[in-house]
């Protein structure tokens, strides 16, 4: 084969209409392709309905489609009429493959279940079509060519998909080689129009390597590609990307917030602790959901109640009576308190109003407070944030972490870059 | 509007086709409309390129489709292209609207960030579109009937999508009248087989009602159908279900589990703290994801380090040193310390090896122990559980808040009824 130029995708199931069943497959499709140094033209997903699958692969090779990945359809019940469908298309009988029947018989007696004629259906594929074994199961799928484009047909179970396009399409395409290289910057403290902004340049500067953004609220992640021919400019954009984003860009790699923040610690043989009200558990739980948090991570306390910034944390009773609980004075001693009581080496803070309610004229709701501190530094910023409750407990919870990751790479500098790894 | 015989998608986004982003708006338009009775023939996905959004659209216009919902391609930056390709498609100029730029001004400014030229380009739409107000962000919709189809265009962004899509197609299409009624039972505690098999004589019984599952892990929900005809047998059948589905039915209306166990809380007047190991602030983050929760929720602790089980805790030394920090002693430890130290009625606790390393032979990863107790009782269990490091937590996190409700559902019962509301 030669490299395609036009791939696209072919997605049939009901499910995948009326919002039972995400489709997965074209996303998985998609990064393996993208992977390989190619790129998905157009993903159509229609019902499991002859008559449209004829039509759709009509359009698919209308618009000069040299291969198809297709999914689902394949499985032994009535509804499931791809190799019907592609045999009407072919305009070639449906004939049995019976080193595909065999399959089918030894897959299911191997497992204690009785073959019925339904499951047989399975083994049927339009006459001529290549058969494509299913390594991870009982239906097999087929490589048919026609109206010049190359179909490969796949059932909709996603570990089948992947099993059998792997051994087949994947591995023809990697030999043809990667024709695009791609960079990621993931970036946090920015909107997606600031982020534009400061990237403005980069088309004139480098028309071949395409500018992509994505929002992965409250991350904003920038994707730069170009063709293999033109990786130099590739990596000169790079360079001026991660110049122009700073201290908000954190990783050039696919990576968790969370994992930078700990990676900058750990980078310090530093540990960490936090204290919570508004963002009520969130901090803590974006650090342990990274294996190996435990390192660094010793101890959280959420001082929902008042009395819990009191008893547990030793806010002062005058700070809270003279300031309330939403205050700087206020979310650095909740920081103090929570440092002391595990004696780590940093600590982070935030309270505020999440919403919906608990807003008042001088401290609306999205108004909060958050803090960092170590042995020799104290910060603290006001917040005041638009989103509702689970937005405001998500940004707070990154702009507290975001403020002692920026303390330590500016005030405590070690080898280690801004972003992360 | 006449009811549509014929809708489709069209979904915009480089993100789409190469992995980055799941399809997730094609499967909640999905489930909305067929919720409201209606049902979407084809989903197309096409990257950001006016020309290609051009090409489908005059497809989608060509099959006959009389409403295309739009997403994405409507924000600020250079790779939007949405409005400019329908205003091509259209033939028609792409005009500023002064009403959508006032509010994009106004939305900028009321979060303190300043209008770039790029911010405004997203007021732009082809003249003679209709407006779409977005409540939710910065970025109007479009409303353009062209080609003999109507296209309702709105940004990617999932929660703007939602709310710019319900205060427009949906409504006009709830008001061409629902055909279907619907029953939602949302469960924990049971595997999808085990729902399945507890409702497995209500295809029989009521076979006009139909039974769909769909796993929000680690909740199983089960939608009952039927025609607004068989509103009868639905009724009975969710009777059935209910009974069959016992305590494990926390919710027959659309709630978080947490909201539940809160609801059972608030029923009694009672208090809650958390103590937390492997779950990590999971559990409290659940909890104050709920509106209210600070009535009910006192404070947490995460005792990530043993030291904090024993300093902040008090758990006793000679139970750590015994047991270590996954065992029943150490979890009941763990819910009184947090008990005590915030005066709360009840407290729940998890310990475990969430993974993917710390295990041993002894407590292999997915050994969790997990603790609820009150004044005049206290409760612990073991799990053993075979998911990743997320996986592990989430399921902890509610098996703890689940012994608690079950217990106060079993030991206290109120006049309310195990599910909530």
């Amino acid at each position: 084969m030669n490299a395609p130029t036009r791939i696209e995708m072919l997605v049939i199931g009901d499910e995948l209409l009326d919002g039972r069943v995400v489709n997965s497959n074209a996303t998985r499709v998609g990064r393996a392709l993208a992977e390989l140094g190619f790129g998905i033209a157009e993903v159509t997903t229609i019902p499991d309905d002859l008559t449209v699958i004829v039509r759709a692969a009509q359009e698919i090779s209308a618009r000069g489609t040299q291969l198809c990945l297709v999914s689902g359809g394949l499985g032994p019940t009535a509804d499931d009429l791809t190799s019907a469908a592609f045999a009407t298309l072919a305009d070639r009988p449906l004939v049995r493959d019976e080193t595909a029947a065999s399959h089918i018989v030894a897959w299911l007696s191997a497992r204690g279940r009785s073959v019925t004629p339904n499951q047989l259906k399975q083994a049927d594929r339009p006459q001529g079509a290549r058969l494509l074994v299913n390594p991870v199961g009982s239906a097999p799928g087929f490589d048919l060519t026609v109206l010049g484009c190359r179909f490969l047909s796949a059932p909709g179970i996603p570990a089948e998909l992947d099993a059998m396009f792997t051994a087949s399409i994947y591995t023809e395409l990697a030999e043809l080689g990667a024709r695009t290289a791609r960079r990621t910057l993931l970036t946090f403290g920015l909107i997606e129009a600031e982020v534009d902004q400061r990237l403005a340049a980069m088309p004139l500067r480098w028309p071949q390597v395409r500018v992509a953004f994505q929002v992965k609220f409250p991350e904003i992640h920038v994707v730069l590609t170009a063709s293999v021919a033109h990786v130099a400019d590739l990596d000169a954009a790079m360079a001026f990307a991660r110049e122009a984003l700073g201290v908000h860009l954190f990783a050039t790699t696919p990576c968790r917030f969370a994992e930078s923040v700990l990676a900058t610690l750990q980078a310090r043989g530093a540990t960490l602790a936090i204290a919570e009200s508004c963002t009520g558990g969130l901090i803590s739980h974006l650090l342990t959901e990274v294996p190996g948090s435990s390192q660094t991570l010793l101890a959280g306390v959420v001082s929902y109640a008042n009395a819990a910034k009191l008893e547990i944390l030793g806010v002062p009773e005058s700070v809270l009576a003279q300031h309330g609980a939403v205050f700087e004075a206020t979310v650095l001693a909740m920081a103090e308190g929570v440092r002391r009581i595990s004696h780590a080496d940093y600590a982070v803070a935030a309270s505020g109003v999440a919403g919906p309610s608990g807003g008042t004229p001088e401290k609306p709701v999205g108004t909060v407070y958050i803090a960092a501190i170590g042995a020799t530094f104290a910060a603290a910023r006001k917040l005041a944030l638009p989103f509702d409750r689970s937005g405001n407990k998500l940004l707070s919870a990154y702009a507290a972490l975001d403020l002692l990751r920026q303390h330590l790479l500016a005030v405590e500098p070690s080898p280690k870059s801004a972003e992360y790894p």
